[in-house]
């Protein structure tokens, strides 16, 4: 058996044999060999970098005191930096699991997408996590940007999770029994340790002093920086970030907290990363610069005969599954248009993806383009020849310039002029030279959502481009973009016995691929999995549940190989959503069911191409048991505290700064929720009982570890801790919707209690300044608004809760100015309007609704009021006058007249009408209805009187006259906003 | 070539296949691998623990910004423990070197006595320094004790050098030069960091923060070990021990922060120590308990039959050389002791030694002890017979209890009374058995000074003993002392093809061993060395410089092989004195001279066995180099440095708490010397220069590098910069003397400068009350006090100067209590009188003349007269007749007396008598001479007056006499104390 630190041992090797240094675990605590400033200084600047080293990785959020089988306090990452991107960072990583002993061809090895980013670091990167057989092994990051600089070269960064990777191979259930030497296991040689250091980290660390140790360190790397030395300014920062980790895990930190030490440690971190960049520039890069590779010549292009297929494929690292099919749709119309701006013929093109290829089949394509004939435009012909019909100076240059004799000149006529021409022949190109330059074009110009460097020095997409395969018919199409120039071969499975291999003609490429195990088209794959997974899951007389996941699955896979998996049926006792949330969202599994909608105990994962199914089974049963165990020591612990319990340990989670721990928030909560009861008529039981449990879930394990569950949890719980079913349900709506596009709640003391948690968040974090800036919204505050205006919008019975009397509700616990108020108000405002304008609403009907915004409910009737009227001639033609009204009345002219001064008839006519509108400020149809008798005297005053008489007398009266009429359809809606929308 | 890398990576191989299980480096700053758990915790308690691990090891004192070619802030430990002792860690050890590639037949590989204690950890162990051709590349110890407990088992620590090594090993000067990995150098690798935290260390640390730092990791280390946590509280130890070093490497820990920084983290990692070993026991030792080897079965003794040779060897790992000389004469007694204690006859018993082997050599050991008669002692005669001459009960139970009947109990006379008695035959052993048992006794008894355990369950030595060889004749002699038992094979050179050989016979052990190339007699290595290094030196026209060295040599090797090396004549523009210290004191190398006793750039270093001389030579070489370049560059670097400057720098070190930095020091020396020179005559231009300058050479490279420099380094950097060549020597003698029989200060201006040194340091430390107590004294006082009383009897025209003078002008620039300036006078006085008895002062006299002792060139010669007026009669009546007078004098008596009322002949010749005394105060042999008149009259007085006469007028004058006499006498000496001494 390979223990532990055989495996360590092997990795050193094999990468020290492939040009890596070997340095030592860095002597302060990091939370990732990431920080090592072997990986985060040597990344940056210019000079090349190979490095391998053991990283123990001390995370002091994830203790457990050693008794959770995968959850360890530090951890063991093996580290590999390359510096530049050697070109084939994939097939060297394979080849260290082989060096692990690991058979990379019965296994199911695969790339799937990962990004990475340290918002405290400055640094982001592109790239996956990679599974063997499910189980995350590995992180792997073309690392773009560190301390806020871009990198050029961009490195590999390689991290083993040492842990994970021996239980795997030594098929162990608890990092405890991983054989970690010979005749001494892990838990033999650290467990004290684990166990020690998580009571540190989770109950003894002194918070205080640590808050202090945070603010020393800060300062000497400020010191540090400002003496011009990177290397223990690092250090610094280092230390700072370890400390931050330490308060938070004690719970110690707010988010607003966190937020201030996240923004002084990236700034610190970014200072210390440009800093070092200048020092080795100063110190003239003592290892050397990185060459770029050189573009390599291009073939000369050979020709064709008849019309032949166009093969063009485009080899990448493993795509992320949502860009498989939008690479595919741009490449099929970049082809197509660009094959459209040439003179060749050809047939349909066709596009194919998979995570490593997209493939472009363009049947028929002729040999050549057609000769076209060009006409060059001269000057005018009564400019190109004199009174005697002799060329001009004109005539002669222009002749000059198309290198013609003046006598070959002919004539165009053109918008009716005719002006001398010379008709050129251009000769067409031929398909091969065409179509290089074509499809060179098409790859410099692919791009992605998210796009990264990697050795190319030109190129930049979501992964890595490595080959280009072109031919037409059997010809090699040389296409050169950058430093790649097309070939005739193309990669199949990486652990094919040989991974590159030759294709001698475009046709029946498909076909080809497919005796390589790979099937190039997305929709086969789609139906594969779906066929044999609904045939794996009846042979246990279940059903798949395909939702969420195929998708993904279908472009996770070249050869998708569905597997049945089985987990023990006791994790039934989880709750189904804790089951399907880490199949689907964690291991892509797809869940099988049984006919009445319930989960079996299986699962269907979709592997690779072929593997030794057994085995590659296996491993991802195990990874689903080891993920189900984790959740079910959770549940069972959970089940065992009484709810008072996980609710007093809300104490311990700061919540924010002024705003006290997560158990004051509550509290406020469910204040306020019987505070807006009172508002609609009153609490009753439910709403009371579950205000007091409020947010209780938040102290399980079970929502520390899956926050995503928080509410699910909550209902859970309650129900069997024994609370009504309504209270239970409550619970689970206060948290609703989650997202946008959720569920709201259903309830009364759901929608309540949701509105609670919102205005009071709104409130609070308005009140102490914490507004959203541009892109960041740490606390969520956009969501929360949006939530809170869809359940006032869900809920019309609550219209009487305005966005105005819940914020001043939520505000008599808080200490918020009425400016933040109105602020938090506004924003509320916004993310409505959003909302509406998104749901495809006319701009102007939507604002013409938003002074109703504040009681969002109403302004859904009114716009939709407004909607259906829109087609309305006679709502057109009130609000025509009502507009001309609003045009021509002072804003300040009060709504009072005598109309013993009115004589006029039209006047007298308008204020008669006036009088006899009924209207008591209920809707726009109710307004209509009664106001549309308006609209006829309104155009007749106007077309009769003079409202600016020269009496002021009369003219105050008819001022006040038209602004009575104004201020009776003021609170309808906003007149003027609907502009000429109706008309 | 073998890079730095590979290096780490073989010795990781090397133990792992030995049974270490590899951990990484700890991760938090470190001074040493020691320091890492893995070494200080785990070698507590009863468990089993291999380890081997890289230990980068931050010494932030040892920063040098990367200039100085051998000395780095993070240098690079392997280390390795094993527990138990395996029995042969040596021999492993060396097979670690070969894993390397280092031929230890080829090279000289020794094995140099170096002992650690870590008082900061409670830490002890005995142990070697390894010398590859006189580098030292290891440590090696047998870890005896470890945070105030001791080991049980004993573990083995290898620490090894690897910088070190590689530089040797890649034949570089400079530690950056050292092949890290393929293509990358040391210095590329890390010479930014060492630059910068060199940086950091010297320059920019904050101390402040620094020492806030210390209090926040000791609080934190004490609250873990309140809550039980050993491991949170050991991270904690080491942090404060870092931050500690980081202070101390900034010149910002006084002395008395010292003292209490170490009493407090000493203090805590006791504690740590002893919760770990405790929770390890409640946990039940997870990795099990060391069996202790058993004792082996004792084979039968076999027999002689004439006369044969003992030949007894005791086999140990290298002993220190002054124990090889201190065992062979404790052996030989212990077993011409205990042979003379049987019955045994013998030839003159020889013992040799050498570093790994006692011999013990008996010729004509007879076979066997004749055997003997003892005789039982019973009842008296009287008493065991009754009246009838019948055997009483006393009779019967006395020879029952010999076993033999009543009519065989014979008689024996004793003291003049007839007992009955017993005469039994005790049977002589024969002479295997016997000596087997003699021999065993030997080996349990064997101490050293320092004394230590190892794999062995009961002895205790020096080093541990590995194989015990005994043979009479060719009769294996079976000797068993706990688990050692003798064999008939003994260890030659650990790398001759076979290490172990058989012994057929005693007889030729010698010239045997000589055929192994071991010289197992002492006197016959020192010939060898003398006269084999003479030629050498004279080969280049030199004589060897033996002082000092030579019988450490003799007893480093078991066969010497002197080598000529040579350095580059350069370094010999440094003082002559660095030089000779460096070879002796770091080397062992014997200088070279010329016959004008002038250095020649030559020097003979003694290898071990044979070896390749020429690779021995050049390793010697290089090893000479690096001492002599590092001393250079500080040599150049000081002489660049203007003495003001160097003197500035006194600044940075702080001396003490309260008594302020170095350069206070030093001009309160100057300003007290100044005052003592006033007492006696006034100061001189040179004593005024010299105490400008005073201390000065503290600030230089060279002394904090080597302080045992101080003072000769200030007397050669004064005069080449110009200095009077008696400033310079006053500057040098200021140091004098430097510990007990070093030579004291011969100028006047050197003697005054070196007074007030020591007086400001008594002072000074008194003053704060930083008096040594028991055995501890980390400020040097008893030194300073000897000193200071060495120079005031050395100087007797400095007389003026006492002690109490001298401590009392010290105090005025301090602020100091009469009651401490008491305690210091007082404790200096203790100095004297210790120095007088261990001269060998009767102790009588010494009492007889501490009242004189604050001015103790005056006390010295008050002895001087006492001890040669000893034989004297008169004196001794004088002596007699005034003990007489003090006896009967009331303390309190006034010395006045009216004269008139005196009428008895006797008491009126005394008056007279007294009258005639002429007597100024001036030494006891003046007074002698003035007042030996006073004998006679005074025995008169007391014969012929009663003192206590009735007439107390008369009773008052004689005691006003009496006391007159007494007081006259008083002075001079305590004549009370003489007691009876020269009667």
């Amino acid at each position: 058996m390979l223990t532990m630190q055989d495996a360590l041992l092997a990795l050193t090797r094999y990468w020290t044999e492939r040009g890596c240094i070997v340095v030592q675990p860095y002597n302060t605590e990091v939370g990732a060999g990431t920080l090592n400033p072997a990986t985060v200084l040597r990344v940056l600047g210019p000079e090349p970098w190979r490095v391998a080293y053991v990283e123990p990785s001390v995370r002091p959020d994830d203790a457990r005191y050693g008794e959770n089988p995968n959850r360890l306090q530090t951890h063991t990452q093996f580290q590999v930096i390359l510096k530049p991107d050697p070109g084939d960072p994939q097939e060297l990583y394979l080849g260290s699991l082989e060096a692990l002993g690991i058979d990379v061809r019965a296994h199911d090895v695969r790339f799937v997408e990962d990004n990475w980013a340290s918002p405290a670091l400055g640094a982001w990167g592109l790239g996956w996590e990679v599974w063997l057989d499910g189980l995350e092994i590995t992180q792997f990051t073309y690392f773009q940007q560190a301390g806020g600089m871009s990198l050029d070269p961009v490195s590999v960064e390689i991290t083993y999770g040492i842990e994970r990777i021996m239980m795997a191979l030594q098929g162990v259930d608890h990092f405890k029994d991983i054989a970690y030497a010979p005749g001494i296991s892990y838990g033999e040689a650290f467990g004290q340790a684990e166990y020690e250091m998580s009571r540190y980290y989770l109950d003894d660390a002194d918070v205080e002093a640590n808050k202090r140790l945070f603010e020393e360190y800060a300062s000497e790397a400020r010191r540090m920086l400002d003496a011009r030395l990177p290397v223990p300014a690092h250090n610094y920062v280092l230390k700072c970030s370890h400390t931050f980790n330490v308060l938070d895990a004690r719970g110690a930190i707010s988010t607003t907290e966190r937020a201030r030490a996240f923004a002084r440690m990236r700034g610190l971190a970014r200072e210390v990363a440009q800093l070092w960049a200048a020092r080795r520039e100063e110190l003239g890069h003592p290892l050397g610069l990185v060459e770029p590779p050189a573009a390599p010549e291009l073939p000369a292009a050979g020709a064709t005969d008849g019309p032949e297929t166009l093969l063009f494929e485009i080899g990448t690292e493993e795509l992320p599954p949502a860009e498989v099919t939008r690479t595919v749709e741009a490449v099929r119309a970049a082809v197509t248009e660009k094959l459209a701006a040439t003179r060749l013929t050809h047939g349909e093109v066709q596009v194919h993806g998979t995570p490593r290829r997209i493939v472009v089949l363009v049947p028929e394509v002729s040999p050549r383009e057609p000769d076209a004939e060009k006409t060059m435009r001269g000057p005018r012909v009564s400019a190109a020849f004199d009174a005697d019909g002799a060329p001009t100076k004109a005539a002669q240059g222009f002749a000059r310039g198309q290198g013609v004799a003046v006598a070959d000149l002919s004539r165009v006529v053109e918008n009716g002029v005719e002006h001398v021409a010379v008709v050129k022949t251009v000769p067409g190109g031929g398909a091969v030279e065409v179509l290089g330059t074509l499809l060179a074009s098409v790859v410099a110009e692919l791009r992605a959502e998210k796009n990264m460097k990697w050795n190319d020095p030109k190129l930049s997409f979501t992964r890595p481009i490595r080959w280009l395969l072109a031919l037409l018919g059997a010809t090699p199409v040389p296409v050169g973009v950058s430093a790649l120039v097309s070939g005739t071969t193309t990669g199949v499975h990486r652990t094919a016995e040989s991974p590159v291999v030759a294709v001698s003609t475009a046709d029946g490429y498909l076909e080809f691929l497919a005796q390589h195990g790979i099937t190039a088209s997305a929709a086969v794959r789609r139906d594969v999995v779906v066929e044999r997974a609904a045939e794996l899951a009846k042979s246990v007389g279940g059903v798949v549940d395909f939702e969420g996941v195929l998708d993904e699955v279908t472009n996770l896979v070249e050869q998708p190989t569905p597997l049945l998996g089985s987990f023990d049926a006791k994790y039934l006792e989880l709750p189904q959503q804790i089951l399907t949330t880490v199949m689907r969202k964690h291991q892509r599994y797809l869940p099988v069911r049984a006919e009445d909608g319930s989960l079996l105990p299986h699962f269907v994962a979709v592997a690779n191409g072929s593997v030794d199914a057994d085995l590659v089974r296996r491993g991802n049963e195990a990874v689903l048991r080891a993920r189900y165990e984790d959740a079910a020591f959770f549940w069972r612990a959970d089940l065992r505290t009484p709810l008072a319990d996980l609710k007093a340990g809300l104490e311990k989670l700061t919540f924010a700064d002024k705003l006290g721990s997560m158990a004051d928030r509550a509290g406020r909560i469910a204040v306020l929720a019987g505070r807006l009861a009172d508002v609609v008529g009153g609490a009753d039981d439910t709403l009371t009982r579950a205000g007091e449990l409020a947010k209780f879930d938040l102290g399980s394990q079970m929502v520390i570890e899956l926050s995503s569950l928080a509410g699910v949890m909550a209902r859970e719980y309650a129900a069997r801790a024994g609370e009504p079913a309504e209270v239970a349900q409550a619970l689970y709506e206060m948290e609703l919707p989650r997202s946008a596009g959720d569920a709201l709640p259903a309830s009364r003391a759901g929608a309540l209690l949701s509105l609670a948690d919102r205005f009071d968040l709104l409130a609070g974090l308005f009140g102490i300044g914490a507004n959203p800036t541009g892109s960041s919204d740490p606390f969520g505050l956009r969501r929360a608004a949006l939530g809170a205006v869809s359940v006032l919008r869900a809920f019309p019975e609550l219209r009487d809760i305005t966005l105005t009397k819940a914020l001043s509700l939520a505000a008599q616990d808080l200490d918020v100015s009425a400016e933040a108020l109105e602020n938090a108000r506004e924003f509320a405002v916004r993310r409505y309007e959003q909302q509406l304008l998104d749901a495809g609403h006319d701009h102007r009907f939507v604002n013409a609704v938003l002074p109703l915004a504040d009681a969002p409910a109403q302004a859904d009737e009114t716009l939709a009021e407004l909607t259906s009227l829109a087609g309305s001639e006679d709502f057109a033609a009130l609000v025509a006058a009502l507009q001309r009204v609003r045009r021509i009345v002072p804003a300040e002219t009060a709504p009072d007249y005598d109309a013993g001064v009115l004589g006029e008839p039209a006047e007298v006519a308008l204020h008669k009408a006036l009088a006899e509108v009924s209207f008591e400020g209920a809707g726009l149809a109710a307004f209509v209805a009664a106001a549309s008798g308006l609209t006829g005297p309104v155009n007749t005053f106007f077309d009769e009187v003079l409202v600016m008489a020269e009496d002021p007398e009369v003219r105050k009266a008819r001022l006040g006259l038209l602004a009575s009429i104004r201020d009776l359809a003021a609170p309808v809606l906003d007149w003027q906003a609907l502009g000429t929308a109706l008309g």
